[in-house]
């Protein structure tokens, strides 16, 4: 071993990623696109396959104090699902491999089996290979989904241009304001097991952040449109954070408007509860899983009545910068990470 | 949560894990064999593309305290080259995921990535995608390997008949051998840390364990002889488990000459030296990912003069049973696990 030791921290996980990245190299011609966007792309014949894959630790990724087992298989799913849909192309097969203590009985196996069946059966996949094996410490969960679609109807992060119109499905901050309500019910549980978590009023945003579904309806409805999105990615790590990597890869700016972006009442209004501004949830608030995509102006008819697709704005060129124009209509600059909200200034 | 408790100890690893693949159903025509043989195999085109997947933890698949961070790499890249080896394919694209504690630096996991780079460089493989992420405890390695052959030619472990001969390649036992070595060292070190290991007599069987290869090569000369296999698989759970494996899935008997048996002499002196049988060794030895396979008659003529390939034996009709021929020409009953030596009896 090298006797220099730099720590993680000193370059961040961000900063590691990028500076082994630069060591990978494409060798085979049937690669179309490698690392740095939803999912790698394939080459096979008439179609391209997707391939995309998730390491999902305890006490990193999820709390078995609070995600139900049978959740957990599903969402360890869905969220491989959801990268194959931001490529436009449909899940075809998945890998499962588990690694687990003796502290999980064959029935908390069975659970999370059933909720992994129960995604391959919704979202009609294959599971073909993995394995079951035994771990010293927590559990781990590592998926691998493998998607297709007609060559030259996949999308990239990097086909946005100018004029685009700024497309979400669903709504968005509900998962982060679903861990807020679960963090704080694990502590109040945690100094008093006999209190009961009280959840009915949130059980919105908690099965949004428990049980997230990937939106393969829409790429289905947008198939049966015959609309192809310019530049398409899933919402995992907040809207702001992915309209950053949109316009870096397809080299554009981005304007959006507060007043187009969806959130639910419950998220709303949970927010307010926890005294969290609700606009920074939806712009930083990650595990969303909806879609974010930009389409040409000529198929904006064809969605203009979806009730679940919302215009949130459009693309500019690139030295336009990026925006947020409010409610009062000030233009403020887009933050990709830790946004503050202009009226917690 | 269920309220019934089952140990998984009580219907052990191979009970849970087939217990588990009941309940998996396949959807999808694309998917030509699914979960059961080395990969599983994907209609795409003119061409098959196969899919296998392994997760590797800490403390259960390897001891850091004398793999190197490098071969760490490479071996885990490497048992999934095997996997499509197996299958008579073409790898092309892996990805690979990391999970690691603050206690690796920046140093260390580049070491680790370098050892995945000479890997893919070796292989002729793209790393297409995986992440790096926080454990809170030891280092998990997560690899998908990817690969492609010709519709047609792919090669599974149900296709052995009556008659076809047994093929191994390279020398078996060593890597089970090479273990023993750098466990005993482990123990010394452990009560003398002063003590330096000695490890060069024993070269050999530590290389085969620490850093095995896939014998892509072997693939490669098959395909310029033109010999297709009737079935393959690699050896990593031991020659005798393999070969139920293919017995039952082909439906055949099989016999095999002791005197046949590929054993290199580090491997057959330090097995002495341990008080272990070498043969037994040879028999249910696990990670020497070679090459275990079965070929027409007609194509002996091809392989004959071939250095690295050994004909162990034949295959016979299933109600034959599955045999070992002892050097002094007993027939021995195979026994897939815990096979004892008619020696030690």
């Amino acid at each position: 071993m090298s006797e220099k030791r730099t720590e993680i921290g000193a370059i961040g996980e961000f900063g590691l990623i990028e500076r082994l990245n630069e060591q990978i190299k494409i060798r085979q011609k049937g690669t179309l696109k490698g690392i740095g966007d939803d999912a790698a792309v394939l080459d096979a014949g008439d179609m391209v396959k997707v391939v995309t894959t998730d390491l999902l630790l305890e006490g990193v990724h999820f709390d078995l104090s609070y995600a139900p087992l049978h959740h957990l298989g599903f969402k360890a799913v869905a969220v491989n699902i959801s990268d194959v849909a931001a490529m436009n192309a449909i899940p075809t097969q998945i890998t499962v491999s588990i690694a687990l203590s003796n502290r999980f009985s064959v029935e908390a196996v069975e659970a999370i089996y059933a909720g992994i069946n129960a995604a391959a059966e919704q979202y009609n996949v294959d599971v073909i290979g993995g394995d079951t094996t035994s771990s010293r410490s927590g559990l781990v969960i590592s998926v691998t989904a493998i998607g297709e679609v007609e060559k030259g109807k996949e999308v990239y992060r990097s086909g946005a241009k100018e004029n685009d119109i700024v497309c979400v499905t669903g709504d968005l901050g509900a998962a982060l304001i679903g861990l807020q309500v679960l963090e704080r019910e694990k502590e109040v549980y945690m100094a008093n097991p006999n209190m009961q978590p009280e959840l009915d009023k949130y059980s919105y945003v908690t099965s949004r952040q428990l049980k997230p579904d990937a939106r393969m309806d829409i790429i289905h409805e947008l198939r049966d449109l015959e609309v192809v999105p310019t530049s398409m990615m899933d919402i995992s790590d907040g809207l702001a954070s992915e309209l950053f990597h949109i316009c870096k890869q397809s080299k554009v700016g981005v304007t959006i408007y507060e007043d187009k972006l969806p959130i639910d009442k419950q998220t709303f209004d949970t927010a307010v509860e926890f005294n969290m501004d609700p606009i920074t949830c939806v712009l930083n608030g990650g595990e969303d899983y909806e879609l974010l995509f930009t389409i040409d102006q000529k198929d904006f008819d064809k969605l203009e009545k979806h009730p679940d697709i919302h215009f949130i704005g459009h693309i500019t060129k690139e030295d336009s910068g990026k925006f947020l124009v409010t409610k009062s209509e000030t233009a403020v600059e887009l933050k990709a990470q830790g946004w503050v909200h202009f009226n917690q200034k």
